[in-house]
C-alpha cells in the first residue's frame, strides 16, 4: 500500500511565484548577514549578496526566483546521491559499515568512530561520506563517470560538471579529512586505497550546480523514488524513504533538531550555502546563498526555507 | 497562513478497524520477543505478552485493538507533557536552559554536559528532563495537581493517577538520575532543592494510563496546539511544531534515526513499553507492548507503528 | 634486601636552617601571587600572606621557617591518611575497587569512570578518594575517630582536629561531589550510604594541622612503612612504596608530570595551599601558602619545594 | 649546588653479576608468557624465548646477562632520543608543542588532542613522538644522520642502524599514525611535510640495538645530562631531570602508575620488548624480552627490573 501515499498535499490557491516572489524580496534586504566558507580560497571569493531559490514539481513545472540559474559548489549535498549510489550498489548491506542515527556534536566525532569501532554514524558526516564514497569506488567500474551521469540525468542538464581547482583546494587543505579516512581505514571500513577514496570525495564535493539542477535532482525523494519524468526507478521506495529520513535527522550539519522544527522538511545542506529540500509526493527544492551561520548551513537559505514551509503550510509537522 | 495546514492527509477508503485487527494478529505471533525493563521490580513484573493500539481521530473517533485499556507506567512518555507545560511556564526562555539537538549516545551524555556548561541536549534525554521537570516546579503553585490535571483533560479521564510503588523504586534506585542532577545543579542550571526536582521526576515518570488515554492526550500536537474537543489552545501551533519535531529527532533514544525511518511520524517512548505517535492534521495514537528491544523502545510497539504506517501510507516521509 | 635502603642521601655539610631561611625569605617577595581558593567561603577567608615550611628528619630532628606553626585546612592532603587505612582495612584488595594509574586530565573523570565502569583512576581523584572513604567507613568501627587518632598519633599532636564550619561549607556547595558519588554508587563502587561517604570524605577534608604536624605525619613514607619514633608499622615497606609512587605520579592534580621534574619528590597537595612531600630515607616535609595556581597547587609551595631539591640535590632523580 | 648530587646510592656489598644471573634464571623459567607484538609481521616473527639485561655502570663498567648481544627493535625507545634533540634543537620552546603530563589512558588520545587544540599531552604518546620528529627534523640538516651519529656515539658502537623492512612494513600498515599526524598538522602543529615526518618517526623506531648498546645510550640521564666517558655535555642538567620526569610519569604507555611502583625507576619501553631504565647518578640500564603484557610492556622486562631494584634497593622510592 506504501506505493499509494496518503498524504498529497494540497496546492489549490497556493501562488508559488507570488510566494518566491516575496521570499527572494525578503532575503535581499538581509544581504551580508553570515560568513562565507573560507577553508579554502575559492569558497572564499563568492560573493555573499547571491540568493536563489526553485522548486521543481512532480507535474514537471519549475517555479524559481533570484539567482536560481547561477552554479555553486554543491559541496555535501552531493552526499545525497553518492548515498543513493552506494544503496544501488550494495543494498542494506551498507549499514552495516555506517549507522543511520544523528551524531550529536561534531566534538565528538573522533571519540564515537573510536567508541563505535570505525562506524560513522550516518552517511552525511564526513567519515560516512568517506564510507560511502568507498562503497561507491567499489561498486561502480567508473565510479567519477557513473557520479556525473546520475546528477546529469536526475538534473536534466547535461553540462553538470566539476571544478577541478576546488577539488585540488579541498586535497591541499583537508588534513581533517585525511586523518579521518587513515582512522576509519585502521579500522579495516575502508576497502580501496585512502588517496584514491578522498579524491573521490574530492570531486563530489566539488561539483558545480544551480538551484534548479538541484530542485530537479532530488525529486525522486519526493517521488517514492522514481524520476518524475521518465518513470525510471532510481532508488527503492524504502530507500527513498531511508534517505528522507536520514536528511531529517542528519542533514543540516548540527542543526537537524533545529531544521525539523524551523523548517520541517528533509533537507541537506552544503559549506558552498546550497540546501536541498524534499516535500514528500510533491516537489523536490533548492535555496542557495553563500553566508553561513555558526553551524555551517546557508543562514538565508534556512530563512528561505523557514518561510517558504510556514507561507505554504507544506511542512511535514 | 500556517493555521490552515495544507497537509491533511486522505484517509478515504482506509479500514482502520481492519488494519489494526490485522496488526494485532500479527502481533500477537511475536509475543515473548524483547525484554521487560527490570531496573525496578514494579516494572519487571509485567507479563510480556501484552499488547494494546488506539488511535484517536481529530473527528473525535477512536479506533483500537488489544489490551488498549490496560493502564501501564508511562514512563518517558510523561517527558512530552512537562515539555509542554514548561513552555506554558516560560516559553522560548526553556531553550536558554535545554537544546533542541538530537543527542548522539547515551555514552556521551555526561560529557555533553560537562562540555556544554550543564545544558542538556534536549529535553527528552533524562538530564533535559530534569530541567524541565525544575521549570515546571518553578512555574505552576501545585505542579504535580497541575500534571494531573492535565493529563486528566487531555485524556478526558478522570482517573489518570500516579503510581506510589514505582515512584518509590525508582527513587530508591536512581543513583544515576541522583548524579545527573547534582552535576546540572553544579552548573546552577537547576533552581529547585534537588530531591524535589528528582521527586517531581519519578513522580511524573510514575503516571499510570491505557492506550486510549493517551491516543487523546497527544491529540493537540496533531491540532496545531487546540483540544480537538474543546477547541481549547494547548499550546501554541509553534510550540506544537517545536514538540512534534523534537519527538521526531529525539524522542525515541538513540534510535531516532531509526524511528524516523522505520514508522515515520514523531513518537516519544517510555521503559514502560509504550510508545506515543502523531499524525499531524490527522489523529494522536498509541501502543504497548512491554518487551523492549535494545535500545529501550517497545519492540512490538515500533512493529506495530512500522505496519501501521505502511498499511496506512500515513508516515511523514 | 629491601629492608636494608640503598638510597640514603646524603646530608653532609648541607645547612639546612640556612636554606630554609633562604627559602622563606625568597617565597614572602613574591606573596600576592596566585588565587586563593573560594569554592568556600572558609577558604576564600585565608590571607594569602602566608608560608610555612617545615621538615621532618627520621633522626627526629625537625627544621621550620615561616608560619610553620600555623594551622590550615589540609584538604586532599588527607588522601594520603585514608589511604594508608584503607589498605589496612582490605590490603591489595582496594585496588579491585581504585586504580593505581595517573588520571590524565579533570575533564575526562567522569567519562572515564563510565568508561572503566566505575573503577577510578587513582585514589588521588574524588572519585578515587570516595571509594576509599567508603572503604574506610566499612573498615573500621569508628572511622572518624579511627582517623583523627591515626593523625594524632602520626604528628604526636594531640590537638589535630576537623573544622565543622569548612565540613559543613563543603556539604552545602559540594553538587559536583554528590554526583561523582552517586554515579560510583550506581556502579556498584561504593558499598556505604552514598551521604555517609560524603560526610566521611567532607570530614577528612575539613582537618586542620599546620606544616610541623604534617611534616611528621608523612615519615613513615620516608621511612619503609615504620614511624622513626616508635618503631611501630604504620602500613608494610610495599605500601610504602605504593603510596609514594601514586603521590609521584597522582599527586598534584593535573601537574604530576610538572612536579615530578621541577620537584622531583612524591608529593599530595590540598587546595588549602598545602603540600607535603617525601624524601624516601631521609624526610617527611611540608609547605604552605594559600595562593594556589592554575592547577590548583600551592603556588608558593610549589616554588619553595623546587628550591629546596634542588638546593639540597634531594630530588630523587 | 644541583651539579653536586645528595644521592648517590650505595653499591657496596652488592654483586651484580650475581642479581642478573639469579633474574636470569629466573625470567628463563618463564619463558612463554606475554604475547609478542603482531602488528607488522618483522616484529611477530621475533621467538619469545629470549631475555637480556645490561647494566653500564657510570664507572664504565659493564655488566649483563642472557641474550644482551642480541639486537631487537628498539621502537618507543627511540623517544627518549628524539627528545634529547629536539630539546637540542630548540630547548624549551618545545614544551610549547607537547606538554609533559601522564596521558589517562589510550581512548582519550584524540579527544585530548581535540580538546587541547593539536598538543599532545607528552613527548612518548605516538602524537607527542610525532611533534618531536618535527622538531628534529627542522632542527637539523640531516636529521636521519644525526639520530644516528646520536645513538653510535651514546652506545660506542658504531654499527647502530636502521630495519628497512621494520619501518617499510610500518609506513605499510601505520593507518592510525596517518591518522594522527594528520590530525596534529590540521591544528598547525606539524610544520614539515605529514609523510616527512612520519618516515622519520617509523626510521627511528626502526633502529636496532641491543641491551649493551642501550644500557650505555642512557647514561648520560644518569649522569646530570654528561657522557660519563668522554664528559661531553649531551644536554643540561635541567633537561636531564626532565626527560627522567617524563619517563616516570609517562614511560611505559599506560602503566606508569604501576611502574612507578613495581620497578621505582624512570623507565622507557617500546613494543619490540626492550626497556630502558636509569639509575639517578648510578647506571643506565636494559632489558630485553619480546613477550608483552597486556599495555604492552614486555612482560618478563617489567619483571626483572622489579626482582632488580628491589634485590639492590636502587629504586627511588
Amino acid at each position: 500500500m506504501h506505493e499509494t501515499p496518503r498524504n498529497p498535499r494540497d496546492l489549490t490557491g497556493l501562488d508559488l511565484d507570488d510566494i518566491l516572489g516575496t521570499i527572494n524580496a525578503e532575503v535581499r534586504q538581509r544581504f551580508g548577514e553570515g560568513r562565507v566558507a573560507d577553508y579554502i580560497p575559492s569558497l572564499a571569493d563568492v560573493p555573499r549578496d547571491r540568493f536563489g531559490i526553485a522548486l521543481a514539481l512532480l507535474d514537471g513545472s519549475v517555479h524559481e526566483a533570484g539567482n536560481a540559474r547561477e552554479r555553486f559548489s554543491i559541496q555535501s549535498i552531493s552526499k545525497v546521491y553518492t548515498l543513493t549510489l552506494a544503496l544501488e550498489a550494495i543494498g542494506d548491506e551498507l549499514w552495516k559499515r555506517v549507522d543511520r542515527e544523528p551524531s550529536g556534536d561534531p566534538f565528538n566525532s573522533l571519540i564515537q568512530l573510536e567508541h563505535e569501532k570505525g562506524i560513522p554514524r550516518n552517511p552525511f558526516m564526513n567519515a560516512g561520506a568517506l564510507v560511502t564514497a568507498d562503497v561507491v569506488l567499489s561498486g561502480f567500474d567508473a565510479p567519477e563517470r557513473t557520479l556525473l551521469e546520475f546528477l546529469r540525468k536526475r538534473s536534466g542538464n547535461p553540462e553538470v560538471g566539476t571544478d577541478e581547482v576546488v577539488a585540488r583546494s579541498e586535497r591541499e587543505s583537508g588534513y581533517r579529512n585525511v586523518a579521518l579516512a587513515n582512522f576509519i581505514r585502521s579500522f579495516g571500513n575502508l576497502h580501496n586505497d585512502v588517496q584514491d577514496v578522498l579524491d573521490f570525495y574530492y570531486l563530489q564535493c566539488s561539483l558545480r550546480m544551480d538551484c534548479v539542477d538541484l530542485a530537479r535532482s532530488v525529486q525522486y525523494l519526493a517521488n517514492a523514488g522514481r524520476c518524475p519524468v521518465s518513470g525510471e526507478r532510481v532508488t527503492s521506495a524504502e530507500g527513498t524513504t531511508r534517505i528522507n529520513s536520514v536528511m531529517m535527522t542528519a542533514g543540516t550539519y548540527d542543526a537537524a533538531g533545529d531544521f525539523a522544527f524551523y523548517v520541517g522538511l528533509p533537507a541537506k545542506s552544503g559549506v558552498g550555502g546550497g540546501i536541498v529540500a524534499v516535500v514528500p509526493h510533491v516537489m523536490g527544492l533548492c535555496v542557495w546563498s553563500p553566508g553561513l551561520d555558526e553551524k555551517g548551513n546557508s543562514l538565508l537559505g534556512r530563512y528561505a526555507l523557514h518561510r517558504f514551509t510556514r507561507m505554504t503550510g507544506l511542512a511535514v509537522f
